[in-house]
This record gives C-alpha cells, sequence and structure tokens, in this order.
C-alpha cells in the first residue's frame, strides 16, 4: 500500500497546497503517496460547531477541546491503524532528519494540527500524540509545519526523487552540514571557482569538500558539531575486530 | 507601505498556497501585507531556459546557476530595496521567534528558494542572503520552509492575529515552552484537568504554570533550558541601580 498521510486540521483546504507541484504532486498523482484530511469541526456536538473553549486557569485565547478532537483523531485513525500519530506544536521535539527517515519508512503519518493556544493536554497521552516542532518560531497553526513535514518524507519515498542522491553526502546525515556548491559560470563578476573543483583530482576534491563541511558545521552549528564529534568518540571507543 | 514578501522560486505556484487561508489569507485581502513571486526561469538565456548545471567537482545533482539567480534576485529586489534577503537552506542559521520579530518589524522580506543541490556559493555573498534554516530535516526545496517563515512573520502584522497574545507569554518568547492547556470538559475519560487551575486562585495558576514551563523546557529542550538560565544569570550579574 501506497504511503498514507492523514492531516487532522480546521483549514482541510490548505492541502496538498504545496505538495500538489512539482516532485511531491506527481508522486501523488503518480499514487506512490495519499493524502486526505479530517476536519474536527465536523465531530462538533453543538449548534454553533465549537471545537474549542476557554482555558481552565484563564489567559488568552482558546484551546482545542478534548472530547471533539479525540473524535476526530479516532475517526482519522482508529486503533488498528499502526501510522504513528504526530502533534504539531513548539512544546514538540524538533524534527529531525532521521525521524523523517524512519516515517518515510513507514506507512505514513496521521497528523494533527494545533492552532489557537493549543490542544488540551489530555489529547496527548488519551491518543499518544508524539509532538514534534519544526523550528524554533510561533506559527498561526501546525499546517505549516505539517506540510514541511509531509516534504521532507515524501521526498524519500521510492521513485519520489529527482536523482537517487538519498544517501549519506546529504545534509544532516551525519550531523554535518553540506559543503559550498559552483557550477558554470567558471568566472563570474571577477569570482572564480576554487581552483582544487576544476583540479580534476577526485582525491583532493573529496578532502577539500570534508574540510569545508566540517568547517561550516563548527562555525554555524556548534550543537551538530558536537553531536558528529560524540559520534566519532563512539566510533573510535569500538573495541577492534578480531578475526 | 504594507510589508510586502516576494518570493524567488521556481514553483511560483505553491504560493500564496497555505497563506491564501484563514488568518494570513484575511490580512492579505484587507492589505496588511502582499505577496509576490519571482521564476529564476524568466531569467534563464539559452533556448532550454536552464536555470541549473552540474556542480564543479563532481557529484549527484544539480546546482543553481549564480548569474541567473542573481539576475532573478535583482529584478525582485533592486539596490535601493531595503528589505532583508533571506535564502531558505540547510545551511542556514536555525529560524528564531526574535529573527520573526525583526523581520515582521520591517518592511517585509525577499526569500529566496534553494532546489536542488543547492545554489552557487557566489551568490550568496553576491547577493548578500541570509541563510536560514527551519528545522534539520531535508526538503525538496526551500518552499515548505518559505511558507513557514511566511506565516510566522504574518502572524505578528498588526491587525492580522486573532486575538492580541502576541506578548511575552508565547513560546520561545523568554526561551522557554508553554506550560499545557486543559479547556471544557472537566472530566473526560475519567481525566480531570489539574485543581490549581480551577481553584480561582491567579497566584496559584500563575506559579503552577511558571513550573510546568520550566520544567516542560528542561526535559525536553535542554538547549533552550541553557539559553534560559544563561539569559537569568546576565540578569542576576548586573549590578543594582544606583539612586
Amino acid at each position: 500500500m501506497a504511503w498514507h498521510a492523514t492531516v487532522i486540521t480546521l483549514f482541510p483546504e490548505m492541502f496538498p497546497g504545496p505538495l500538489g507541484v512539482s516532485l511531491a504532486g506527481r508522486a501523488r498523482a503518480d499514487g506512490a503517496w495519499s493524502l486526505d484530511t479530517v476536519n474536527p469541526r465536523d465531530f462538533a456536538t453543538d449548534k454553533h460547531r465549537s471545537i474549542d473553549d476557554t482555558p481552565f486557569g484563564g489567559g488568552p485565547g482558546m484551546v482545542l477541546r478534548a472530547d471533539i478532537l479525540t473524535a476526530a483523531i479516532e475517526a482519522a485513525a482508529p486503533a488498528r491503524d499502526a501510522r504513528p500519530r504526530l502533534l504539531m506544536t513548539p512544546r514538540g521535539a524538533p524534527l529531525t532528519q532521521k525521524r523523517v527517515r524512519s516515517l518515510a519508512a513507514g506507512p505514513g503519518a496521521v497528523i494533527v494540527c494545533g492552532r489557537f493556544e493549543g490542544v488540551d493536554e489530555r489529547v496527548i497521552a488519551g491518543c499518544a500524540l508524539e509532538e514534534i516542532s519544526v523550528s524554533d518560531a510561533v506559527l498561526s497553526g501546525g499546517e505549516p509545519a505539517a506540510l514541511l513535514v509531509l516534504d521532507a518524507c515524501v521526498r524519500l519515498l521510492p521513485g519520489t526523487m529527482g536523482h537517487d542522491a538519498s544517501g549519506d553526502s546529504e545534509s544532516f546525515e551525519q550531523n554535518l552540514l553540506e559543503y559550498p556548491q559552483f557550477t558554470k559560470p567558471q568566472e563570474w563578476r571577477g569570482q572564480t571557482v576554487p581552483e582544487v573543483l576544476t583540479s580534476g583530482d577526485h582525491k583532493a576534491v573529496a578532502a577539500w569538500r570534508r574540510t569545508e563541511a566540517l568547517k561550516a558545521t563548527r562555525t554555524r552549528r556548534p550543537d551538530l558539531f558536537a553531536k558528529y564529534v560524540a559520534a566519532l568518540g563512539s566510533v573510535v571507543d569500538k573495541p577492534p575486530k578480531t578475526e
């Protein structure tokens, strides 16, 4: 069965949005993945179709109700549905490429988009939601984050990417940023490309790229660099194989 | 003049996408912000309208050409255009709510969406691009990240948010995650809300929420918690005011 995403959102018209175009759009048309949406408003029980209420304890904004949201989630993904259930929330664990890769390798995902001041906390344990955050910025709701997660997953599905460079040289795969890239024209506004890249010396190119990736990671992302170094350590610490 | 975004993208049909709906869509209809797109393909100079080429030094994928992309950026934002120019790239600085707030307070943004294996490195200094990353995941291109940045900015524009809780209690504003939220029904599937939230004791509620925010940040985001503690330190270190 194709990879299947269900997004629980008050704004189903936001989907597939950008995922209807380009690689993701073609992959969806080809049946490599599918998408549907469930609107919590369809599970409201009063005549105003309310889905939220004021927070206990006071404060601004509105909170998505546990009963309504749970009904939507259970309709979207009954207990036998093995797909992981994500909640896009600034309180979540930051998204990683490792998590993206494991999601893409699975049957799909159910993605709950928060709105307003958040969702009733009881839903999270009650529906076994995995809280995921995408960047330390506050969004109008979980929808842009859900689109981003889906984009990252879909490009890894078989047959989706434009080329098969799915592997180890990609950003974040080894906690390293990518090296800088250059293409034609070789000289442009008085700037040439680094000589090594036109030397034809593949070993020298690989060494230069490795150094540049390390330099960029160390200066731009000391947090990633620390993880890279820690992973090196665990390799070094491994006892040597005996024959 | 209204806040103005220009997105440089090979897929202009992805915009406004989700930003055409809900708060952002209404704000755009009301003139609180505006959006246009520029397609680098319109600046291609050969009959195939090529915008990319193979990377110097070899390797998979294609790199966006410096000459074509620069022509697009300069057409979108001539030198007198004071808007910051962002490049969405996994090599960039992670987006923060602080940067979002300063972007929203300015005249707008020019956002360049990378694709393929990246852009020719010479464009970045040549066009004074600020490299920004949104989450440590690899995307099909910069477009989902650009939508996310725009969503975060637009909700801060005057008159855009549904309520005016734009302030200090939001996620990330003080390097703290938000406290958990609860709303009606008070009892649901045998679970009640924490007693303090229905006590009517505003001081106790505030104290509980503060503790919960600290606990969540410390356990879920030690990186943010370290920043929070460091900021506390700098407050404590300040010499007392003399009369």
